[in-house]
């Protein structure tokens, strides 16, 4: 099974749009194993739709197509189908209906439709429409000669909807393949990607060698996320290909996954406070707020966040959070010590349960005599603090985020009674009292 | 003058990566009134890619291809382009001599370099070579019948100054257009996008009828740029042709221009306080250390920045910031005295001479019976505390980054004594104290 991509749109070959539909789909047809050779981008022209199409139907079994199926004058894919199949546009009267019930769902008299929208009621002579979930515009299914169009609008979130529910069946069904696809996401924070990957080699050889379960590995903001894609007749026969494959891979990684989909680390460690009733605050210097913004991100933050203080000179370290002076001086801002006393002193004075701490170099210059990188994180809670030493690759940006990250995962594995991450160069436990 | 945009690489049609260089290409050529009517991904397959070239020459004068050009066997755009033309490759020496002296500049022995990488030295016969300053991998030119192949690396720095540098200017001199392009972007903080477009309508219309110069809008993250190009035979007369469009746009944008293409709103602000020796501290509520976050993002904000407090439970705002507790009580946590006291507040304890304070309802619910988007700002110095309420549209996340944009520039207002920003709908002098 052969399929192209083609995009209708002057607004991507002008730049002001990047072509993310075409990444999303060419991911998800490569999951199923169909094989996309190529992929086009054409303006807003009939006679451009039209060729682009009977070119790609030439090389490919099917046509995947975006854009152009609105109500306006430019919206011109319905044409372009017709005139690449010689047919002409005919309305269809189910669509019709559809269209006049929308209209008078918003409260408007339904004859009086603008007539432009009665372009979204025709379709190529011979087409089927495709429902569209989350929004107006139908999408056409179109056979031409031994292969198919299918039409779908250029919104992702209507795109991505009706793919899922309409062409991807249909384009399975046709290839004689299973019709049904499930992905599994485990996230990992505190592994470095090619730990994960090596981590993961043997079971994918030996629990996905022939591409069904597919492996991915998917790295960004100092996290690895582990995708894991079966295709099959039905959801319970996918669930079963996956399972065997999810169980060895929750095993390989170990302590690493902290979720799935829907979680984020931040989410899941306000969740693991949350659920003991415990409050958090913290102290940031390297990464200087964006361990307090990424937990306030998430909504409902405010039940277990009590807040933070950003200690960027060092006298703030002494006046703000209580660290010894005298420990600063001889020292220094950057040191596994100084992170102890800001964690504990933050958790003191902002009357938290457990208190976390940053300090070390962003860069782009190294401080103290201390490499670019060099991180201590510090924790505080009900039985002591504790310290660990990171040593994190990258320019000023991915430092910091990355020693946000890693102080995130430094509660999580905390709070789970976890090992370290792979990450940890160094640590201790330097005090053992509680805040009372 | 039409061109084509050609990407080679199994990665974009997989989508492990997006073809953000297509839209790159596609704004420039935009700009200099260059037509791309098709854009087209393929894989790395030599007859797929010189039946690509083909295709596109067919229908447009030049192709402007990215990707393939590394020293690895599945870079194949050398002998696509080859085959396109129906020729062989052939050794430059000069590309071989220069790889020869790369290699040896990194210590190594120029006759121990792998064989594999002279194939970055082969060119399609009747050829030429453009220069990679950022990179290993040259270019190629090369001219099949009245069109011309201009091949780019696919790493996006060093394609946009290949592209910058050699493609555009030979591109230009074929159409018979001038060869100079330039670009001058301001930069613009607390007005809506519409705001913007509107001051300049009348402008656009007076000073650049005829698409040169040619003035782009770009909204993101709270912020609006303006962009003006110009193309001309050299690099004076586009600054002439700019220079009276810079000006009336200035004029017509007023307080709300806060600099030119390298700076940003952080930057701007850390270099009017550090130009008179002041130091700051920060405050924050609902942007909960975005604020802080991206005044460090910024190298050297430590010699401005003292640090910041997240007080995101209301008692922290009493206890780390000395907001009155009965303040809190009856006005509520989200209230312009409440973000006048956190400023003063936090300009007081942590020792610097401005405070900056951010208040309000980021959602996704109501609070304190006042709506998502409520926020107000607070900013304290040595001549006293002033406040502004500004209501954000929005979800969670745009409410937050547009708020601490709006607190950025009204400390950048304030510094420079310009009048409030758009978005503002109250405020007033809250007191006149000083610290000492």
């Amino acid at each position: 099974m052969r399929a192209e991509l083609l995009a209708v749109g002057d607004e991507l070959l002008y730049g002001d749009i990047v072509n993310g539909n075409a990444a999303w789909l060419g991911r998800q047809l490569a999951d199923v194993g169909v094989d996309v050779a190529t992929s086009t981008v054409v303006g807003d022209e009939i006679e451009t739709i039209a060729t682009a199409i009977r070119a790609a139907l030439a090389r490919a079994d099917a046509v995947v197509l975006t854009g152009g199926l609105g109500p306006t004058q430019d919206d011109l894919t319905r044409e372009g189908i017709a005139a690449a199949a010689g047919v002409g546009l005919r309305r269809n009267d189910f669509l019709e209906a559809e269209l006049r019930r929308r209209f008078q769902a918003m409260g408007r008299d339904g004859s009086a439709l603008p007539a432009m929208n009665f372009r979204q009621a025709e379709l190529p002579d011979g087409a089927q429409p495709l429902p569209n979930t989350a929004g107006s515009a139908p999408g056409v299914r179109m056979e031409i000669g031994a292969g198919v169009v299918y039409a779908m609008p250029g919104v992702p979130f209507e795109m991505t909807a009706m793919f899922t529910a309409s062409v991807l069946p249909d384009l399975l069904r046709r290839a004689g393949q299973p019709a049904v696809v499930v992905h599994r996401v485990l996230r990992t924070a505190g592994m470095w990607e090619s730990v994960v990957a090596e981590a993961l080699a043997a079971e994918v050889d030996r629990l996905a060698p022939i591409g069904n379960p597919r492996i991915a590995f998917l790295a960004s903001g100092g996290q690895t996320r582990v995708r894991i894609t079966a295709r099959a007749r039905d959801r319970a026969e996918a669930e079963a290909l996956i399972a065997p494959v999810e169980t060895a891979a929750r095993a390989a990684l170990g302590a690493g996954v902290y979720g799935g989909d829907e979680d984020s680390l931040e989410s899941v460690v306000l969740g693991l406070l949350g659920a003991r009733g415990a409050t958090l605050a913290v102290a940031e210097s390297l990464t200087g707020g964006l361990l307090a913004a990424a937990l306030t991100d998430v909504p409902g933050a405010s039940a277990v966040l009590r807040g933070g203080v950003v200690s960027y000179a060092t006298e703030v370290k002494a006046s703000a959070l209580g660290v010894d002076a005298d420990l600063l001086a001889t020292e220094g801002a950057v040191s596994a010590r100084t992170a102890a006393a800001m964690a504990a002193g933050v958790r003191e004075r902002l009357g938290a349960d457990y208190g976390l701490s940053t300090t070390g170099v962003a860069g782009p210059t190294e401080q103290e005599g201390k490499p670019v990188g060099t991180v201590h994180l510090g924790l505080a809670g009900p039985d002591g603090t504790i310290t660990r030493s990171v040593l994190l690759p990258g320019d000023r940006p991915r430092v910091r985020t990355n020693a946000a990250v890693a102080a995130l995962d430094l509660l999580r594995r905390t709070l789970a009674g976890l090992p370290d991450g792979d990450l940890v160069t160094g640590g201790e436990r330097t005090s053992g009292g509680s805040r009372d």
